[in-house]
């Protein structure tokens, strides 16, 4: 197998003939690995501005989520309801989630760490709700103040309770190859962690490279474990670009069968392991590749931009999504043009 | 075939048994499309530097391309003998290839955009020079002043006298799938440039996507149309990150079958077209994804890390490249833990 190229792979696969001689056919063929339409979950208001240190006013968090809906993106998800004791910056999260005007066909998911949360959060009107678990012992430990076990029994409560409100509860998996205090986590713990949240009744399963440090080969692997515990369908990415690999990681994703990307207006949330570094790989990179292949995914690219400029105007910061700075130079040009005609 | 992932076109090729259910196989699987080595062209030297404004003394053009040597990189493109009138940041090209310290089995082309730039290479004692055409009408005239024909001529009086000399020429195509004043570039036009360069003698033609608007879909397309006009041993990719796809583009060239990767350390360069905007894929961040995969590249990441902080240092910026950012901040981090223990 060595040194052979994907191309030769699918070549043999259809028959070189399939291929054609035409560069076009190629594009197509290429394109044909993936799913013919992406999911994209709009994790920036919650994932995003929960690691932002400033105070960010509930009306500016609300018109993000708007507009954000207006920009075409289907899944936004809203706030945390987290104690406001371990995450101030979202104690206004029954107040987001009642001002945002839902738009039809739209889901606002949010994150409900415990029960109380939960409750909160059906209070407050949430119609889906987010659970996460860790595929790391010792993330788990440091980060939840609880095992793994512990924290499956805690779901396991909430997903019982949600579904007698009959709202869908989807599942994270932080640390899914990669923890900050272990190193590399083994693709089998990953998936058995994936399993136990699907089991206990998850439609969704998101498998998060918290750190970044997947890069497409440990990424393939542990979608690879995954697949064989949770159906390909009921698998989400959720990747970050701490160490350039976001959109890389996405493609693998993609081609190895995953139809669900989360990821952040942006690029907001930096890492709270590596301050100064990037986090969650930027939703207008991401629409632009898939664009790209010709990818259904619903977003207007411009009004995202749009939306990105609009946020990082209100952080008092650039946009780290790479596409929105090239974009918002190449209009800064455009008009300096126009000026100077 | 739409629709099916590409883990089901490879079960398809190879039979699902040979899959297996372990994940380490599909890791394996999946680097098995991928050549087993690479070569990085480290272009940070040349290509980034003479997009910075400001004039950098020569000792530390010197000491980068020294410490890249030292690093691993076994291409180095060391300057540029273009004219001091248009390029003064490269005005002092002999004295930094006189001055480095050529370290055995490492290659230090230079690029000679004309005859007069030759002679003065020649004069300097290089081994290797790299010429670049445009596979874009206009930019070609605009940004070199004759037409892609004109161009062509030229270059082959180039390589006729670099034949003589007995050295190597490398072939740049810029804008291989975009162009700042045309838009999309037709793969054709860019495997039409491609093949002229490497008729005329070029061992190795290195396809630019000058403005970084390329995306895995369009990359893809574009070496598939060059891989029928040139071998593929022939071919390198000359990925930019200004759309943040640039380690994505370099996977899908690497599927592809290329194995010769241009790369800038610390994502020197930015972007003319997009200032403010990231230009050449980072050097780590490339790095970084080979390593993933277990090919071999021969680069020492931390070194390489060390160089990047140095350079930006001596620019007085923050390193572009994602990796360095990530790791010099956990340094940072690791270096706080000891002084506070």
């Amino acid at each position: 197998m060595k040194g052979r190229s994907l191309l030769t792979l699918l070549r043999a696969s259809l028959g070189r003939r399939a291929l054609g001689s035409g560069a076009s056919q190629v594009k197509e063929f290429l394109g044909a690995s993936l799913p013919d339409k992406v999911t994209i979950v709009e994790v920036g208001p919650r994932d995003g501005l929960q690691n932002e240190k400033q105070t960010i006013p509930t009306r500016v968090k609300v018109e993000l989520i708007d507009r954000l809906g207006q920009a075409g993106l289907k899944v936004i998800e809203a706030t945390s309801f987290v104690s406001p004791k371990w995450v101030p910056q979202l104690a206004d999260s029954a107040d987001v989630l009642q001002q945002i005007t839902k738009q039809p066909g739209v889901r606002y998911p949010v994150l409900t760490p415990n029960m109380k949360g939960l409750q909160r959060a059906l209070a407050a009107g949430a119609e889906e709700v987010a659970i996460f678990a860790a595929a790391s012992e010792t993330f788990s430990q440091r980060n939840t103040n609880c095992t793994i076990d512990e924290s499956i029994r805690r779901f396991s409560d909430i997903s019982q309770a949600a579904k007698e409100a009959n709202i869908r509860v989807r599942g994270y998996v932080s640390c899914a190859v990669g923890c900050p205090y272990e190193g590399k986590v083994a693709p089998g713990a990953a998936a058995d962690v994936a399993a136990r949240l699907y089991d206990l009744g998850c439609f969704e399963v998101s498998m998060g490279d918290t750190t970044g440090v997947g890069t497409p080969a440990s990424i393939a692997a542990m979608f690879q474990a995954c697949s064989e515990a949770v159906p390909l369908s009921a698998l989400a990415a959720h990747m970050h670009d701490t160490y350039g690999q976001g959109c890389a990681n996405v493609l693998t994703a993609l081609q190895m069968g995953v139809s669900v990307v989360d990821s952040s207006v942006a690029g907001l949330g930096g890492c709270p392991y590596s301050p100064g570094a990037q986090g969650n790989v930027a939703t207008e990179d991401v629409v632009y590749m898939l664009s790209g292949f010709g990818v259904q995914h619903g977003v207007d690219l411009e009004r995202l931009v749009d939306v990105s400029s609009f946020i990082c105007g209100a952080l008092g910061q650039e946009p780290s999504a790479r596409v929105s700075r090239a974009m918002l130079a190449a209009r800064q040009r455009s008009e300096t043009d126009q000026l100077s005609a």
